[in-house]
């Protein structure tokens, strides 16, 4: 590493955290679970596949709209282990809260968990409270660790993609980065744009359901779609190709982004999944997408190509290229 | 509750972290999973009991006598599953960093991890880093949650103690909590006690190997021993009679204590377990923890009894007796 201190873009999802768990964290933690660079590990036991995930939940403000940090805790280690083809079951909660925090701002967070956690159907089983003191953290964090298990025959990872395979997207792109951002102190500004924070297990389901040929799953979170793809096309050592006018983008986070001078693909998401699945699979899939709440705008919006390998390239809709390239520095520090 | 914001002592292991748990916590995600009260959860999948915790380490300094954050972090967990009578064997890792966090310290602690892990025999499967901003944080946090398998014939629980059961301690008490305090900025003081952490997960399963009457195992960490006791108490509407002569303390942990004015049976411990166990494989089962590395100090305390129900009554070498509550405020914040 170049760097000899911990920057904010080493959060960020994009390059810089790639190049922080290569390697810094591989380096001392190599094994064949975490090697395989999926958002759950895969454990066995007794024949039964585990899915096993964590993630820690710095989000700010605490409370923007289309949810919280509470719902955002329980989604998205929902949705890490829902990526990893398994049926998400029980959920850990850790909290370090800052000395001083409101206990009514606390239950209305823990509320938002329990209705995110009945939705998902998951249990929260376990838990961990930590207080430190005024200023030894930013008013709350929370970990949720999750485990799930993974049907027979399923078997998903961002390393399976093949050529010809279909690349779709089950809804519109940078509603959770652009929503979170307008409510921040300093840079407010008015938008109708809610959060798209969602459990997306039961979709999965439907789409396993549908066919067991999805490939790789993922949800495009910190880095947006664009570090999603960059993923996948790196663990397949594939290229990706994209058409940019079928990526579902709403109106106002195209304009927020123009505002900002963000590219709405590294926009971070909350409820939206890409999916690599074979082709002939690919418009039923869809179909059965379609008819989820959480999946109404999907669209199919690109494949996977043999060449350039590790890349993605974006067809803009003046019939030009670019290279779509992960986030380099930090764009939205502590947007999950 | 009656406060209206969160205190330090909410994070104590003792009385008011207690209420939190009750009044707030249970209430929103009440299940009979967390029900149960103990430090890892038992859930169940085609008839294999997996065990499921989480903690989260704040501690500070980040660096003491006899370990690091890293250490406790894995050796907490570990803890935590093998107090449920579980095999360890995959742990999660969640980092929250503050921003300028030196790289080389973080090495330091993922070392300290491995090792840790190495002597548990444990794999680390999954991860997750957060960077906050300069402050949003104070140095670094760290999650591990754990999934262990409890084998057959095995049921521990604080819930399972029995009026004559006696109770071991597998060593001296206080000396993690000194530790580390006596490297506090402030109140730094001379000794050449160690933290006791340490993985205790070959400990508890060469006591399984003696015997299966064990009924309840928990390391008094937060709170002390007399949290734990108070726990055991409460859970089983036991006694317990404990005999302060036969609780094991260093002469250095003692005298820090006089100082501080602190109760041992208050100070944390990281790498020592309280087991209840039938009466007559307490002699057969403390031999076994003897030969242990971990357990070489291990000593039976004191016994359960009818009355008083939820109460822990101690017994001092002066012949009267004294009830040892749990710690009500925060002695020692940031201690794990």
């Amino acid at each position: 590493m170049k760097e000899d201190k911990i920057l904010l873009a080493h959060g960020s999802g994009g390059k810089l955290m790639h190049d922080l768990i290569e390697k810094v964290f591989l380096k001392s933690f190599s094994n064949p679970f975490l090697a395989t660079l999926d958002d759950a590990a895969a454990i066995e036991n007794k024949g039964q596949r585990i899915a096993f995930t964590t993630d820690t939940y710095v989000v700010s403000p605490l409370f923007f709209k289309g949810g919280d940090i509470g719902k955002l805790a329980i989604c998205g280690t929902v949705n890490d282990l829902a990526m990893k083809g398994a049926i998400p079951k029980y959920i850990s909660v850790a909290f370090v809260i800052e000395e001083g925090f409101l206990i009514k701002d606390l239950k209305k967070i823990l509320d938002s968990m329990v209705k995110a956690a009945m939705e998902a159907r998951v249990s929260i089983v376990t838990g961990d409270t930590k207080v430190v003191e005024k200023g030894g953290a930013d008013k709350i964090f929370i970990n949720t660790a999750g485990v799930g298990f993974i049907p027979d025959r399923i078997n998903v990872s961002g390393a399976n993609a093949k050529v010809g395979d279909k690349v779709i997207i089950s809804g519109s792109i940078g509603d959770h980065g652009i929503a979170v951002l307008s409510e921040r102190e300093g840079i407010s500004f008015e938008t109708k744009i809610k959060s798209d924070v969602a459990p997306l297990n039961h979709l999965v389901e439907e789409m396993f359901k549908a066919s067991k040929e999805i490939r790789a799953l993922r949800d495009p979170t910190r880095g947006g779609l664009s570090s999603t793809l960059n993923e996948i096309a790196f663990q397949s050592q594939v290229g990706i190709s994209i058409e940019e006018e079928k990526v579902p983008i709403k109106d106002e986070v195209f304009s927020a982004c123009e505002m900002l001078g963000f590219d709405p693909f590294h926009v971070a998401n909350e409820g939206k999944l890409v999916a690599v699945v074979k082709s002939n699979v690919a418009s039923k899939i869809l179909d059965v997408m379609k008819k989820n709440k959480y999946g109404k705008e999907a669209a199919i919006i690109g494949e996977i190509t043999k060449e350039p390998k590790g890349r993605v390239l974006v067809k803009t809709p003046f019939g030009t290229t670019r290279i779509l390239d992960m986030l380099v520095g930090e764009q939205l520090p502590r947007i999950c």
